[in-house]
């Protein structure tokens, strides 16, 4: 049974995700479909690209991840299709794949469908019947030329400087933690003194939620191996007043 | 395999389509249940009507779809089964299906349930076994006698005049797109002047979304062969203060 | 194919859902993995414990029922499996699972994850994996020592007096419905005389939502056998001002 992972800015409400759906299972009916979420916020490229970075590993290999978040759709952006050595990607060539292309070597092709299809739709049109068909058969005659230079949106990046790393907060979750883009490896062997935000001076690390028991911002690394500031069984982020960009910098002796 | 689907306005957080889908797989552990939505706005029976005439189509050939948007649970209303040469629909008779009796040929039978049922929860007791059961196989005994006359809602229908057509807005998107009820065959073959929507007056259709750079309102056909309003990156709703019932008039020459 | 739940206070957005979704195919790709929700309030323990009493039964035999909802994560509290005769359970030993534990006997186990794991998101790396390896077998070498006194919240129990019972609204739904603790074996043999909540007297009791015609407040025994006040195609909570705790009184002849 194919795995196919559907991520979009469609909600669920009008319907859209469900067309996808029945598209799929019309041309493949044993696919299992995994809902990961139709809820990326309107057309947030960067947002569901940090997501999709964060899950897709965990499928088994083989797994076809639709991502949907395609404001210039029947525009001048390619379809595409994005081969790893263990997954697929179908999507708009608008950089939602970018963390993708930042960690290993891909292939990328233009979707070639060539049943008419809607200029405002492709999610149904031709996502979901690229994926289908390639979840029965890597079947080239569905993948057009390459395309050598995929767009990439801008990712930053921390700087590590003699006794320090400045980075920023790339992504609040349902909970309020702050995920910063600082990672595990740029700071575990250091001897932390402080972790600065907003102003805030965090001064040590903590190990799970659960510590922060006083209700004050607590530094952590994250599942992901990223640094988190989160507030125990409260918002890190109404608590500081934080925003997506916001500096973070760590220091140690 | 079968396939189910779900679209009701339960919401997901307190268990209700839970308990559908237990019932569901209680009686054909094989059943493939598709969540369309349990987001439609509470009792927004037109709303699930609208939604319902998107998705549909899209799903193979015998797939049962289930519509639960019930405020009259308990009351009068029958508990029904709509039968088409493609498709099994299963909901409360008050108008959930009025678009699919529409377009095709239907029978309606009353749904025969012999287990003592709740007054308030028909979505667990009534519709989810019934299509369960009908998903194995095609029983008359769960099928009592004929509707006749079936609900149907006020669908509002566009009026078409020598030189031009006038609709109203019958669906409002997530992102704030106004769709209407011109559809594309009244208006394709004609040279269009102005599309007027809440006095302002738009001059030329577009193709897609995109193409709206500047962040004005456009027209377009979209995905569903309807006429829509749309902002290029933004919400027409909003920018136009617009609403379910508003008036939209296509001049042409 | 084994039948695993998930429901959780993750949202779908961050993608957190998804991996654990990711993480059980990995380990057993013909489970049939079922969404409940993923919209619990954060950290709602309680909330979560009565929701999962709503929906859990209607399952098949043999069901694993996931519930994270675990502020705790990283800290003291147990990784645990319930086993009931019927069903498994997975999830933090912090009181999600009271209803079940109320009702019939269990046993309760620690689990062992001998894999190194993340300190704040146990969903993903001790509940996904154990529960996709129950559902391949029951194998005890997930399981570790007993857990003999599993945490409990706090209930609340409606209290009978000679010619009334006093109990509190317990959950709040998605329509504004007030379910109480009050079960309908307490009063369905009795002459209800008044039903009270927030200085209302509601005078009889209504069988199904459309019955209450005017607008005005109704009692009803809701699909799970308990006392509810409802408000026909409104929200009896917005229209009372009720909140969860409030109490709620019937009086009978």
């Amino acid at each position: 049974m194919s795995i196919i992972t559907l991520c979009t800015d469609f909600g669920t409400v009008d319907g859209y995700a469900a067309s996808m759906k029945g598209v799929i299972l019309g041309i493949n009916p044993s696919a299992n479909i995994v809902d990961i979420t139709h809820e990326i916020p309107r057309q947030g490229i960067s947002f569901a690209a940090f997501v999709l970075n964060g899950y897709y590993r965990y499928f088994p290999k083989g797994t076809i991840h639709i991502v949907v978040v395609d404001p210039g759709v029947g525009g001048q952006r390619y379809d595409m299709v994005v081969k790893t050595e263990d997954y697929v990607f179908v999507g708009p060539d608008n950089g939602v794949f970018s963390y993708i292309f930042m960690k290993q070597s891909v292939l990328c092709y233009k979707i070639n469908i060539e049943a008419v299809v809607s200029n405002t739709f492709h999610g149904r049109d031709v996502f979901a019947p690229a994926a289908a068909k390639l979840s029965l058969k890597w079947d080239r005659a569905i993948l057009g030329r390459q395309i050598k230079r995929p767009v990439m949106i801008n990712i930053p990046e921390s700087v590590v400087d003699i006794n320090s790393v400045t980075g920023e907060i790339i992504h609040i979750d349902r909970f309020g933690n702050l995920i910063t883009n600082i990672s595990s490896d740029m700071i575990s062997d250091k001897k932390i003194l402080t972790v600065e935000v907003k102003k805030i001076k965090i001064n040590n690390m903590k190990k799970a939620y659960e510590q922060n028991k006083e209700s004050m911002p607590g530094a952590l690394i994250n599942s992901f191996g990223m640094l988190e500031i989160a507030v125990s069984s409260d918002s890190a982020c109404d608590k500081l007043g934080a925003h997506i960009g916001d500096k973070v910098r760590v220091l140690w002796r």
